[in-house]
């Protein structure tokens, strides 16, 4: 048998560690897993290392290159995985847990990486336009930028998901450009150190990119500076003692919060025992009970059902939850493992004593409680136990005392607004469940409840199929609530990296903010040569570049010619007695017809590197084109974007062009951008 | 003479205060101005009135209602602005200066009025869409909304500009549907006092919408909840203090700061005497140290210039300096007043010193300072005072020390780079201004001062015409910054609105979707009945009313006719010989045509209620549509937008439709929503 291994922090570019400190034991039997080390670590040299070393690196990719590393990142671990899986068991989890937290944490790399690639620049300055005027004349205009904010991001996690809850938070971190310090938490930190130290051998990230803080946070949180984000993952408790740390608050630095919530699961009234919801229902607060033993920030702890239907709910949870087999996951059938510590364990049993008092047990330890698998004793396993409360708005404690494990109180309510007031009464949760199949309950019940939540999931049968269910976070969507949860936000899409970029507001001309932003802004000059925009390369397009086309008579003719093949028969258009009523007082040209006559103006007929127009984004008929009267148009590039090149298509990038069609008096006709994609010479 | 008003508190719809507790005096000459109330503040009763009485009002509304409420109210303030400025003038205030405060203060009413009215819904719920599939049927969808809080805002505001202050949050916070309580700075709390008499006499507000603390705001801040917001504008360390209040953290209420920062303006190397730019940097730096007498939390407190400059500089801004006539703003000429109180002036004069040990005086009171006016020497005036640090890198007390008053300091650079570096010294700052003529040059000053700062302002010839300034906020641009700017984001258009609101990620069939965002979601159950849905009025048009059309088969003849009458003959669609290389080929149709045939398949010639069709959004051509292809098109309603009527056209909603044109395959061709105004009947 091999020695039990000290876990290493990788500090500076340097794997740190090598006496022992602090036992850490399997949840399922108590033997020794690893130890963390003794050594202290100078968190002055990792700050150091992080913005000297790996901030330059960072800033020296765009975003469409450090998405493009998530990606290989990502499939590096996918490769590895098994590795993580065999790690992950010491933690109590079963597969389908360890799924989570590995597959979870990958997944979240590989939709980070899609995300960015799709709906980030190939740069390192957001452009949130568009831009607008803020004097009469148009040489004066504002609008926003977002910019890496230069500064360093610790992630202080959670025990429950070591390697989801580091990579969630890094994924957006990184996409924007900073140095990640990831302190997980110490009882499951064996995990996150093996993915650590794959990410490591895998050479895809710059030095200190990603630093590793195996025990204690030391002082790091007052060497911070105000370009730094903290975020947290864990009790409210921790959360509200580090929030006030002396020097964050000096400093104003970020500090995004997530922490576990009294999360719910309302049965809406329309629901009766035989409908698919009724069962939909019961599978979910059985599922988010035993999954993960419970340990979820988001499982269902509050389970809110008609008083009509409690019973029912009752018998059916209690017939689901027999039928768990609970043990050593590595034991066929074993559906629930343990929780992640001895000391989870007791304090799980101590917040289920205060649940207790003055609530029925619907289903506990002595219905059969018995975990599989040799050395379980020395494990850390519990009972799935469902409390009943049947006086809920009067009773304060299933509202306030959360038992982190496989632990939910059943609480009945009237009507549907009082529903709505027991899940008010979390205070603040990170994500809610109704089930129902009525859109016009689950409409109130959003609307009521959305003030409460970081995310509500509605179930219906529609909706089952594909449901990812009430306690999985997803990378497109927030996650993350008020009050009680912590009143931060986590992934959520884009909006993430958001979090990790420094919003600032730029007033400037035109010109000046083509040059800022990146972005073509109307007003701006513009560079006219002799070679027509769509007959350049990629690469020889450059933001500005513009084309002011010939001109056209618009003639009655090509109204009608246009109506007939369109079969566009408006009455705007072809109508003269009804036309006169109109705002215009005559007939005008068909808007679809401007701009056909547009792209006829500004196509460069032969094969040339513009492949493909595939879109049309913010199209506006600002003036209407009547007969008599001649458009022009002018096409002018307003953005291009590197996705670097693939192996399944030819080189190219996108390039969006701004257009303005004007009449005979230069008023705008029509404006609109039109979306190209335009290949590389190489 | 009448006697001194004792001023009163707005609490639960009545006004609190008889007996008299503080004096206020006046700026100019001391006198005695207003005085406190002494009698205690129930803010118990405060939040229960908001809570219980002004909210469900409120949320009676919905965004337009409460949109068009404020812009009645910038009306009926804008026609009452002289008696405010009577008030303003005790404050030291020139006109000018009461003018960035009265009319900046009902024109960011006017501004949030026109945002609300173009950008939110007529409803109190925003999809912040689209919809995403979370799985591969498309029956379970993700997507984002934004509900009103359902809390209360806390105000507490700053000194300077105590009725702009105090709209520019209220507006937001307001249009968000949340009630408000406002404790402005005591020092000048009866401009504020009588601005809310106003707003309260305008009768235009739900009882308990606006509520008014004068003096301290006792226990409120403990009382909070957590759907709660506090916002807080005036120095570091009150934020500091406000900030870790147990009760705001153990409740994870929002707390958004705005401190004063030492703001920075650089005059870039590429600036020569004799450019319009150098001219444009001095006059900026003077007026950001005479307006409001340099009581701003955004007046330029650093500038930055080259060292080869600095003499030409001083000297330039020595003379305009001098120019300045200083006193009573009520005498002709005076073009810069007092600060706010004789606590100020004693403050501004201790940072002063301090600044001022190891600097040059470039200007200061030793060069003629002489404020006229009666009984000046009871109020509050202060010299304009220019420092001259010549080695900024090394003097720390430039970069920290803020004497928030007729206060700055010159400092030099060398290279760009350290001009840079010293913007960034300020720690985190509310604005920054650079002026250059030179593109590159502003496109690095932003990519690195960005991080540092909520605003930049690029300053040229071309942008000068029209310039708000360096001090001035705008209600479409982010105010605040980070850092020692306290980190938080005021205005900056609907953004502000949203920090009032609760964003939460629902997951849910699209069906569902749709009856809780208020918006079609694209695979929802549709409504299709005998009548064309573009035969309705706005008031029957229901989300999700839906037309299938007949179909059309694309011909050879359609594309060869298009292309004579757009002038389109682009080789994808007229060149059998190069079409065949592509990835299609074979030739496709145009784009425009299938966008022109659909119009045709589903436009309903003769007059009705559609009265125009002004735009189209997000057009994506997804599948070629190829000779022999037979295409239909779905409309579907998907958004209406009741904006009330006004009296200048005729009733009118906007409906926005999405259209999806699908081959013979049932494959997407293409997928666009159309923007259209739709009559009401009445």
């Amino acid at each position: 048998m091999s020695a039990t291994p000290v876990l290493q922090s990788l500090i500076a570019g340097r794997w740190i560690g090598s006496s022992a400190a602090r036992d850490l034991r399997s949840a399922i039997n108590g033997r020794l897993v690893a130890q963390t080390h003794a050594e202290e670590i100078d968190f002055g040299e990792s700050l150091d290392f992080a913005r000297r070393q790996a901030l330059p690196s960072l800033l020296a990719l765009d975003f469409q290159q450090r998405a493009a590393i998530l990606k290989a990142l990502a499939t590096y671990l996918q490769e590895r995985k098994e590795d993580l899986y065999a790690i992950s068991a010491h933690t109590g989890a079963t597969r389908p847990d360890s799924w989570i937290d590995i597959e979870g944490g990958f997944g979240t790399l590989f939709a980070y990486a899609s995300m960015g690639r799709r709906e980030l620049p190939s740069s390192n300055i957001v452009h949130e336009g568009p831009a607008q005027q803020l004097g009469k004349v148009g040489q004066f205009m504002g609008t926003h930028v977002l910019v890496p904010k230069r500064g360093v991001a610790v992630h202080i996690n959670a025990f429950n998901f070591p390697m989801w809850g580091m990579l969630e938070k890094f994924a957006p971190s990184f996409l924007a450009g900073m140095p990640c310090i990831v302190k997980p938490a110490t009882a499951t930190s064996y995990v996150a150190e093996a993915c650590v130290r794959l990410i490591e051998q895998s050479g895809l990230l710059p030095a200190g990119a990603l630093q590793l803080v195996i025990g204690g946070s030391g002082d790091l949180l007052d060497r911070l500076e105000e370009t730094d984000v903290v975020t947290f993952t864990g009790s409210a408790d921790t959360a509200a003692q580090l929030r006030v740390n002396a020097n964050l608050i000096r400093r104003s630095v970020p500090f995004n919060a997530e922490a576990d919530s009294l999360n719910c699961a309302i049965l809406a009234p329309d629901v009766q025992p035989g409908d698919p919801e009724f069962d939909l229902f019961v599978k979910e607060v059985m599922r988010e009970m035993s999954a993960k033993a419970g340990q979820k920030c988001t499982a269902i702890r509050r389970a809110i059902v008609p008083a009509a239907q409690v019973d029912a709910v009752a018998a059916a949870l209690r017939e689901r939850l027999a039928k768990i087999r609970i043990g050593d996951p590595s034991i066929e059938g074993v559906r629930m493992g343990a929780l992640a510590s001895k000391a989870q364990q007791a304090d799980v049993a101590e917040r289920l004593a205060q649940l207790a008092q003055g609530n029925e047990i619907v289903y506990g330890e002595r219905d059969g409680f018995a975990p599989v698998g040799e050395g379980v004793g020395d494990g850390a396993f519990f009972a799935p136990t469902l409390l009943l409360c049947r006086d809920p708005m009067r009773n304060e404690a299933v509202h306030n005392i959360e038992a982190f494990g496989p632990v939910s109180t059943l609480m009945t309510y009237g009507d549907f607004d009082e529903a709505l007031a027991l899940a008010a009464k979390g205070r603040g949760s990170l994500v809610g469940s109704v089930v129902t199949k009525t859109p016009a309950l689950a409409a109130q019940a959003v609307y009521h409840a959305a003030a409460f939540h970081g995310r509500l999931l509605v179930l219906d049968r529609d909706a089952a199929g594909e449901s990812t269910g009430h306690g999985s976070p997803l990378p497109m969507l927030k996650h993350g609530g008020p009050g009680r949860a912590g009143g931060g936000e986590e992934l959520g899409g884009i909006r993430a990296v958001k979090h990790y970029l420094q919003r600032c507001a730029v007033q400037a001309s035109p010109t000046m903010l083509t040059a800022i932003t990146g972005e073509y802004v109307r007003g701006g000059k513009v560079t006219e040569d002799a070679i027509h925009p769509f007959r350049k390369h990629f690469e020889e397009i450059q933001v500005g570049d513009s084309l002011l086309t010939h001109r056209r008579t618009v003639s009655e003719a090509d109204i009608v010619n246009f109506g007939g093949i369109s079969g566009d028969y408006f009455y705007m258009h072809f109508d003269e007695v009804a036309a006169k009523d109109t705002q215009f007082g005559q007939r005008i040209a068909h808007g679809y017809f401007v701009l056909s006559a547009a792209a006829g103006l500004f196509v460069s007929p032969a094969p040339g590197p513009v492949l493909a127009n595939y879109g049309l984004d913010t199209l506006r008929f600002v003036n209407p084109v009547a007969i008599g009267d001649t458009i022009q148009a002018r096409l002018t590039c307003k953005r291009r974007i590197d996705r670097g090149n693939r192996p399944d298509q030819p080189p190219q990038g996108v390039v969006a062009w701004d257009v303005q069609v004007t009449n005979q008096r230069g008023e705008l006709a029509a404006s609109y951008d039109i979306l190209t994609l335009v290949a590389k010479k190489a």
